[in-house]
């Protein structure tokens, strides 16, 4: 068997070291005569993998005291919900920044519910590059500020974190934590499923400061969107993905063990430059994303004669390169180059690109 | 290295034979080269499986037509909020039968989000005896009526449908979906969280008649929670659980090769049966359950002599018989013998049970 590399956005790839772990301890883990799967999570082993988790996550990023760690069952987009429902009473509204699809469905969410207003939008420059911050305006009385550090769709990127002032900062980390340092101090709430660089799909994780749990208006609120419920439970009010969680914690020891989130950084970085190098001076293939707003980890390109789109998949596909195809709604080719692709798949497919472009460069 | 019996409520025991079928596909599924964990949502390879899970169940269970099958992430609380928001107006409101913790925590949340009213409790009987028919109060105008056909915490069963008339009925099947026969057409709504005899912990079952999402009132829901969207979409409007997806596939093979429902329901009943006569003339052990309402795979009892619940428990543990211990709220003892608890570990455990009761007996 030959392992291939998934480039899709999401579920994307996990270390092969890990799944070898997972699979050696399959049928019991930890000596205790059953498979994590079959572990209950009110025991004292999954209370401890949790907490251990936690603080695993705690120490990778640097988590202040003052915040709490949260491990939710089900996809993000629900978190497009819960932050304006237990932050925004009646008279509350929030300012979006909107950088591509999923801060705009997040508005959208948002806009549904409760108050929420655009802030700044990409749109004018085609979603080619990020809102400046000259462009942001924010209205005086919003309770948050919310945006998408990267966005997946169109592989775009904030090169920095904006100004947001006085409003608690919100951000939608699905496809960036742990791929980049970040200070966590200047975010009131993050959040990340972790089907790219966290387990398999299924967890969310919340990093929320403990202050905003009081923004919650306490009425109306379904219960398991109430993020105070699920800190006063420690994550297990009601049944979480145990085996997810599972898979995060060896996450974060793989982590550590990759020299932490800096190391990692510089290797995407490095990565993310090799492609994007070889992608400019090819001449057969291009990227419009504005270079200060590029991706670290979505690398969004298209070939010149677009009619070879689908040859490129095929071609890529048979060397065992695959999901190299852009979201249905942007088209084009994608590269997702999340934490666990090592800098060789970069290399084999920017080698693919290039014996490609040379069968039919003429 | 031995596998020893988990008798807890769930997340519950997985048949050895699809762990190890999962162990062995873990680094490559159905030769893609990647896990079934990296295989992205939105693939022909995961819509088959998703479709071909959904045509198992209905098959095992006959769906008619015009109902739909959705896989949705998260826990099966999630559910006790969306009937309501989904189904009910603002003038619309809904009958609970409430038998027990969790139809008691429906009936909450369903009352904090719109209106709803007890049509019927067992506390009079103090949970140990399913509501009978003739105290059943349905206000002729209710959208639905909900109920817990198996309540976990007391062990407590329903032994037939209540008769709910024109009303739709909308059952929490967690525990039972399975394990025993269901007549899906007199129902509005079922739904299942996966850890009890489904897959691992993360997927929630929802099996709905398509006539109910017009109910939906269209407007202020979160999408995550609008049933709608989920059919719409074919349960991947957002990143499913993949993996459990997967797990669930398989066990409805699994079900299939026990001889279907049917079979592992004449299983369930004996296994049940065989405990409950045990404890029942032990003179050691009582179960307080009315005899009719006892659940076939929650078996709740206790010692007479209260004080020696931790010495059994940990008698048992030492047997690699686990998670006897009750709930939490309830005390004493609990074995929960779902689908794949094979019969020999409920000898084990009478066995058990009985060395334990000679011991003491003195």
């Amino acid at each position: 068997m030959t392992r291939g590399y998934n480039f899709g956005a999401g579920p994307a790839m996990l270390p092969e070291v890990i799944l070898r772990e997972i699979q050696q301890e399959l049928l019991d883990w930890q000596g205790q005569g059953m498979s994590v799967m079959e572990i209950g999570h009110r025991t004292e082993a999954f209370r401890e993998l949790l907490s251990s988790a936690a603080r695993s996550l705690r120490e990778l990023i640097a988590i202040p005291e003052n915040y709490h760690v949260l491990f939710l069952g089900g996809a993000a987009r629900t978190q497009f919900a819960m932050i304006p429902m237990n932050f925004l009473g009646e008279e509350d509204k929030a300012a979006y920044l909107v950088s591509g699809y999923w801060s705009s469905m997040a508005f959208q969410e948002a806009a549904n519910l409760k108050k929420a207003y655009v802030a700044a939008s990409g749109e004018h420059y085609d979603y080619l590059k990020a809102p400046p911050e000259n462009e942001h305006v924010f209205n005086q009385h919003s309770t948050y500020v919310y945006y998408t550090p990267n966005e997946t769709i169109n592989g775009l990127r904030f090169a920095k974190i904006p100004e947001a002032g006085e409003h608690a900062l919100v951000a939608d980390m699905t496809s960036c934590l742990l791929t980049e340092p970040v200070e966590v101090s200047k975010f009131g709430l993050i959040f990340a499923g972790a089907q790219k660089n966290i387990a398999n799909a299924g967890l969310t994780l919340v990093i929320i400061r403990d202050d905003l749990l009081a923004l919650n208006p306490r009425k109306k609120i379904p219960a398991m969107l109430d993020y105070r419920l699920h800190v006063d439970h420690q994550s297990i009010y009601a049944t979480p993905p145990v085996f997810n969680c599972y898979v995060a914690a060896k996450m974060f020891e793989w982590v550590k063990k990759q020299g932490g989130v800096d190391a990692l950084y510089r290797l995407n970085c490095l990565k993310a430059e090799r492609l994007y190098t070889y992608i400019d001076s090819s001449g057969f293939y291009c990227c419009d994303i504005e270079k200060e707003s590029r991706s670290k980890v979505n690398i969004c390109f298209r070939l010149l004669r677009q009619e070879l789109t689908e040859p490129f998949l095929a071609f890529a596909s048979r060397q065992q390169l695959y999901a190299l195809k852009g979201h249905r709604l942007k088209g084009g080719l994608r590269a997702s180059l999340y934490n666990a692709m090592p800098m060789s798949a970069v290399e084999r497919l920017i080698e693919c690109m290039r014996e490609f472009a040379e069968e039919y460069h003429h």
